[in-house]
């Protein structure tokens, strides 16, 4: 078998790790030349294949590549651009298969999320069909950690690290404050289906914080919230809240939308966060702060999670060797083998049993009155977030790589998006 | 001479050295317990003066009072009160005087900032007229770097290199998404009155990041602002807007208040990032996020600058010697002795030209369009960013401490604030 190229390509919203996938597939697929000759990466996602915008990540030094390690991001360019079905849209897969022939690309890398996993799927069930076989492997990121079958999605460890030592540390100030100013912190973190993040915030409570989560998979009760929030005013002088930013009313209104207009009329301008603020405020009467972290949080490679760097790194590592080794229509996962002390491995999974499924965080992680998570969530999230990787720093700041992410000859006509 | 003992107390907003600094005073004083007998901390600053609420520092070990180096937030407590001047509150001044009789108190160390140095200040001048003479030694800590003579203010380089390194890596974020997604992102920071902490956003352009930073010691021009982000995106693709809470209009109104309303007719309830965000989209049509670092930004002590622990150690510790040595009425300062390389020193300067004076950011260290900073403002901010200083982590979250604060026993009556 001669040497065949590979096309990788990051999507969806980027995490401080995807990066780290990325290092892993590139330098797996340099130590085997002889079956795979050039990374072509896409120029923002899949819109680099559709429109032949391909970055010949061979013009990248080995330095930079092992940079892209520790470097937040996606280093090629992402994209929200979700291919439709087979039906709808057969003149993209058509086009993909062109656009891989005349690249002699035999290895299809497609490192996302959810809807990417689906796309990826669809490609490897095509591209037979279409006459030009190409492997398809799904290489997992999201910090949703929506994916089954794989204990967690690479990309939530590090928000979890994230979001668990901010609250924390914000915590540590409100507790200094409160006697006689702030009472209230409220931090609105991401996760518009799945509680999975603001769960590492109720991760605080283990040093004696005295906080109230909000979660999506939880109706917004107000009453028995402000309740809530009062009993632990009462108890330790202040209260801090980590709010997701799906929390809803039963009738599925998120917190955030509910009504506000500036005096144009223009829809609120305000997350969910200053709005339980508010509540809180009008309710109790006490002095309030609030944050949101907003990307900050997935982009916080200066407080990745170490064993989050090492399974990005491995899934990519294994995503090329499940190629090399014949493999098609796959996601490498991580498999958790032991909490205590933290032993994993990676295994694989279909892609049929991966495409379309989300991973909810499961009921019994949520504490009785809705507020908090269960020691078998705690078991779950630790691990997830141990360890350290910091970055190199450079005249006081992080010294991240920017690729020159040079373009592969074009070889066919223009497609039109 | 007999030993004394010694008040230490923190005011105002916290950072995330300030505990660094009651190391270094309290460690000092142990080494010289022939000059210091114990140091009581003032249970949420001078309201535990007042209210006769000390702690006994005695009582912590060796390995917790290290702790504090590393640990964010005030340990004791802080507030929010500002003694009134002498004629409006003779009865308070009164107090404290009675309280340090009863506690053989011959040394206040007061851990603030300007407010704080002013009550430092009359402290020092009162005490000996009301017979019980006090030495008055002022620690200086503000984020708002706005304390006069000192090259910088403790606190104040950690949240500078927290707002670098987390617009940096936003900034990365958003440069992978806006092909198709995130164009405009906007990151608000703290700073009321004076621009520094947006400064050190600033610091990310010279990174080839396209940024635009709103200060508060220039009026709000929407046109010219809107104007210079449509450059932005159409150069770069997408635009970074670093606004600080303190951004006003002409007539004095904060970006923040510009008449948002709820449902209930509340005044709104976001930051000036929101604002700024549709304002942006509005005008241009851009998708953006915006985030709001609040609290996260001054606790960060996860990413504290080493360079600011150093020096918040050595400020307390010196605070200490200088009281040994018969000083009263002043303040160690930190002076710069060269940028490149960084050398400091700690000097000090009289109670007398710090208390009531307020320094703003220099108009030279503002580049000509408003919208970012100069070489100058460059040279002086790199040093204070210098150096990692990350603290012990433990099951994947820093380890603070938190202290046991028991108190002194009282010796006096209630006292009403």
């Amino acid at each position: 078998m001669t040497a065949k190229n590979a096309f990788y390509a990051q999507s969806g919203g980027v995490t401080s790790v995807i990066n780290a996938s990325a290092c892993g597939v590139i330098e797996t697929a340099r130590a085997h030349p002889d079956k795979i000759a050039n990374v072509y990466a896409g120029r923002n996602g899949i819109i680099g294949a559709l429109t032949e915008d391909l970055i010949d990540t061979n013009l990248e030094s080995a330095e930079n590549i092992a940079a892209l390690r520790y470097t937040p991001s996606g280093a090629f360019g992402s994209c929200r651009y979700k291919l439709k079905s087979l039906e709808a849209n057969k003149r993209e897969y058509d086009r993909l298969i062109e656009v891989f022939k005349a690249h002699d690309i035999g290895y299809f890398f497609y490192n996302g999320g959810g809807d990417s996993a689906d796309t990826c799927y669809k490609v490897s069930q095509l591209s037979e069909a279409l006459g030009f076989p190409v492997q398809a492997i799904h290489v997992p990121k999201t910090v949703d950690n929506d994916l089954p079958i794989t204990d967690n999605c690479p990309g939530f460890g590090s928000v979890a690290k994230y979001i668990a030592t901010s609250t924390l540390e914000a915590s540590f100030d409100v507790r200094s404050m409160c006697a006689t100013s702030t009472k209230i912190f409220v931090i609105e973190v991401m996760g518009r289906h799945a509680g999975w993040i603001a769960a590492a915030g109720a991760l605080v409570a283990d040093q004696g914080i005295p906080v109230l989560t909000l979660f999506p998979e939880v109706e917004f009760d107000q009453d028995k919230f402000l309740a809530a929030v009062k009993v632990k005013v009462a108890d330790h002088g202040y209260c801090i809240i980590c709010v997701s930013e799906g929390c809803h009313y039963p009738d599925g209104r998120f917190l955030a939308e509910q009504g506000t207009r500036d005096a144009f009329g223009h829809a609120q301008l305000g997350g969910a966060a200053p709005v339980v603020a508010n509540m809180v405020k009008d309710a109790l009467g006490h002095k309030f702060h609030w944050a949101v972290a907003d990307y900050l949080q997935r982009a916080a490679r200066h407080l990745a999670s170490k064993s989050d760097v090492e399974q990005a790194y491995a899934l990519g590592k294994t995503g090329v060797e499940l190629a090399i080794a014949g493999h098609n229509a796959i996601m490498p996962t991580v498999v958790r083998k032991s909490s205590s002390p933290y032993v994993w491995e990676i295994g694989h999974a279909p892609l049929s049993e991966v495409a379309n499924v989300e991973k909810f965080m499961p009921a019994d992680f949520i504490s009785a009155d809705g507020f908090g998570i269960t020691d078998k969530c705690r078991e779950y999230l630790y691990p997830l977030i141990q360890g350290e990787d910091y970055p190199p720093y450079e005249n006081g700041l992080p010294r991240y790589v920017t690729l020159k992410n040079a373009p592969v000859p074009r070889k066919l006509g223009a497609f039109a998006l």
